[in-house]
């Protein structure tokens, strides 16, 4: 048996590993960055428990290629969503850490 | 050796591989359809050599699941590309034959 | 603060919405099926914490399109994720509800 | 009207970037790469008008992360697709150019 924090605690992971495996790979710039923020986050809160998500791509990450852009890495990605499940509640982030250069995800 | 046609052709045919793969899915309802339309448009319009692109999202397919959301498929998509390739321009569309039942695309 | 098994949960959910939105498109038939079961496998096996995967496609549900060939679907695929993490265990799998009609993900 | 090389260009452009997209962001080792190569092979030849596919993943930048593993980026890619349409054949390319650091797609 599973308490309602470690199912909330689950339920919040599914939702950065979608996040994270949906997304990266897009092209993106500057131009084009706030659009897809705001698309990944409406996308995420559809599914079950979500009561917030918040996106947010490092422009200083966009330096583009040789036509102009970049694509998505999670390395740019700095997401925090909400869940609540039974009411148990927990915020779960994804942020790159530098020191592992590394997106690493966590429970907050 | 290819013709300016041929490379147009091809590229285009890119975008559409690219669009389709990327997006597939990702969750999606009426009420974020329009948001996620405008993000792979933007997303897409970066890519080499593209000079439109336009993406609908077919509202009538999103009927939600038991929790009230749908996945983009390939058949909901109804896309359009423009490609320009030193003076060549290709249109090429995906959309749904439902005679065969598959997100057919096609040059225009 | 979280519990060990807590993020043994987040951490579980993390791959199987990582496998679920990575793979989901992807081409598949009755011949490829167990090709692209232990590519899935062998992937998300090299993420942090995982001690197994299992992973499993529903033949019964290539029924296969115009072209002879089906997408991978949440609906058709059963896998199951061993996490391990700090002295807890938890064990996590994604499998089709024919009652909701929906690819649930559910700890065990 | 297109010719029989335009549309098969075009088709093996739709090959290229499905690859691209559906598969960039998997994890992948050294260990691994040979299962994730023959998966990505057997699903493409799986599309309309395919008769030859080949994917290599370049082991040389799967260094590793601090948690030992890669993930699949278009820069470790060459992949080579063949297609024939009504006695066209073309072949097309997608592998790294390191002048222009892009992972360029063209017809061989």
């Amino acid at each position: 048996m599973y308490t309602s924090k470690e199912i909330a605690a689950f339920e919040a992971g599914i939702k950065l590993g979608a996040l994270y495996h949906q997304f990266v790979g897009t092209p993106v710039s500057v131009e084009t960055a706030e659009s897809l923020e705001r698309a990944i986050e409406r996308s995420i809160s559809l599914q079950p428990y979500v009561v917030s998500v918040s996106v947010r791509i490092d422009r200083s990450m966009l330096m583009g290629n040789v036509f102009g852009y970049s694509e998505l890495s999670g390395k740019m990605i700095r997401a925090e969503v909400g869940v609540a499940y039974e009411g148990a509640h927990v915020r779960a982030v994804l942020e790159y850490d530098p020191e592992k250069d590394y997106p690493m995800m966590h429970l907050k």
